[in-house]
């Protein structure tokens, strides 16, 4: 009930207020904000066509030799600094594939992210977009990277544990408690941030990633999806670039025989409802525990986290734009104070 | 002299601190920010194979259908609202093609762009990625808009009236006075933000900013280059929308026959130093001029901005990234004040 209150005042305020997203929010103190890319390197085309056209009505004609040297493989990140400063690191959130640093943003139903969440913590936090996209831009196609993939817009309700099973989307089901924001124009604002894919860009993203831990310096990282199994492979290869780990819905681990490289990264791991009752999910939550066990006996600390069995039902993969967002937050941010990351 | 002094501090405190951008800046409240999307067209996409793939180190087996409906031409906006305000209206920056928002975020040599500019002068910001861009995502490539266009290290230094002429980015020689931080790290900075362009998706840019204006209400409109010529268009479209237009460097224009729908939207046309001298730039400016002579003849205003004439050289296409960007950010201020629009 309290849920449904709360959307309606939301919403009510959405259609009085000139700017969006009015709800309860308090003034923040922003010390910096800004952004930057780091990472890349440099390639060279050459064979292709000079294109010529003319841009726009009243434009003059232009010729684009595309032949010559490109930075491919850098990556987009936007930091916003508050203040008074609470957290012992800067904190980082990692998106998932098909997406964007929008994830971390407002819901597709019009609250505050998770990016608002910890900012209004005291966090410093780091929005990046994975190399090829979203602002880190897309490499010459297919040449640097091969063919994008790209989800319609069933793919994520079936996949992504909002609805039951295939042919959901169609029937507009979902599981029982689903906590995604389904109605038509929040799922809509959900389908238009997916970005495409690219197969090719796995060694790209991990190193852009080191980059950016390097110019920052040592962050708690909250990670998903993909961007979590960047998150554990990232760490392996430098560890102490790395306050925390968490981990929600990996789809999946770092390099078993490596595990003992974390065992100095505390790391909490994180899945939503129905993980065991989906094919592929309970087959990725199978291997992200397996390789947990490998960095415990590597003496490391990984905490489970599998929420249903904390009385948190419904979440679906997108657990950050659900509509128990924020009480799943609570719980990471009470797991990094614990840690003293956070005073 | 003084910008080499106010450069190596900024270099100094960047070495400092674990935070970048250090510089000058006071901490700033924000009432809101966030983002979201709009506009868009849904598509049918059929006949294309399903894809498998097992995504990362610990993963499981995934298939993708990749037909079905996707929806294609929506836009991405940030927005920052800053207490107190004293814009009357909202701010929007628009940035030109081969580029994202991240135009206006900080410079390539780091320093505060235009949207920390207005921000900290009272104006809510709406920062926006074009159909096609960054985190507006991409459509299925080429079925929808085609194949985009890429442009090489080489091309906006010699394009963008950075480099002086044909060959000048492998000399690296710059224009006499050039204000555009060419260091090559700087200018590898900005390589990093350039992304592709497609020719098909002119239609679905002029809606999705209507439908942007018409989630947010009257604006002023910055906008560069193809955002200028676009901004032109949408004005004639929805005239009642702009509070005030400032056209930097707009690459186009709007459509002659109609310049009447502009004659009560206030506009400042902008270019910077070394335009007549340039081929391309010449012809772009002198049919801009020409628009603006036709708008002016149905009882409207455009105040032609030679920077050069008032004595601000050197300013490359690039105006908002170039070193004296907060001087020509100064003009704008000053000439939206002057129309009643900041208090």
């Amino acid at each position: 009930m309290r849920r449904n209150t709360s959307w309606r005042a939301v919403m009510t305020a959405l259609a009085l207020a000139m700017v969006p997203f009015s709800g309860h929010a308090q003034p923040l103190t922003i010390e910096r904000f800004g952004s930057f890319h780091v990472g890349g390197r440099q390639v060279e085309i050459s064979g292709k066509p000079v294109i010529e056209y003319t841009p726009t009505v009243g434009g003059a004609p232009l010729r684009i030799d595309p032949n010559g040297t490109y930075v491919v493989g850098q990556m987009y990140a936007q930091f916003m600094q508050p203040s008074p400063q609470r957290g012992a690191a800067p904190l980082m959130l990692w998106h998932g594939a098909y997406l964007t640093g929008a994830t971390y943003e407002n819901t597709p139903d019009g609250r505050e992210g998770w990016e608002h969440f910890f900012l209004r913590r005291g966090w410093i936090t780091y929005v990046t977009d994975a190399v090829e996209r979203g602002r880190s831009g897309a490499a010459m196609t297919p040449d640097i990277f091969g063919m994008p993939i790209y989800l319609p817009t069933a793919n994520p309700w079936e996949r992504f544990r909002i609805g039951d099973g295939a042919g959901s989307h169609a029937r507009g089901t979902v599981l029982p408690g689903n906590q995604f924001p389904t109605e038509p124009e929040h799922y809509l604002a959900f389908m238009r941030q997916v970005v495409p894919r690219y197969l090719g860009t796995d060694e790209d993203v991990l190193n852009a990633y080191v980059a950016l831990l390097e110019r920052v310096g040592p962050s708690v990282v909250i990670a998903h999806s993909q961007g979590g199994a960047f998150a554990w492979q990232v760490a392996q290869r430098r560890p102490e670039l790395f306050r925390a780990l968490v981990l929600v819905e990996p789809a999946g681990t770092g390099v078993e025989a490596e595990a003992a490289r974390l065992k100095d990264v505390p790391t909490m791991l994180m899945y939503g409802d129905y993980v065991d009752a989906d094919p592929r999910w309970s087959v990725i939550r199978r291997n992200a525990r397996r390789f947990s066990d490998a960095i415990r006996a590597a003496g490391g600390q990984v905490e489970d986290v599998d929420l249903p069995s904390r009385g948190i039902r419904g979440n679906s993969h997108m657990i950050m734009m659900d509509r128990n967002s924020d009480q799943v937050a609570e719980l990471i941010q009470a797991w990094l104070a614990e840690r003293g990351l956070w005073r």
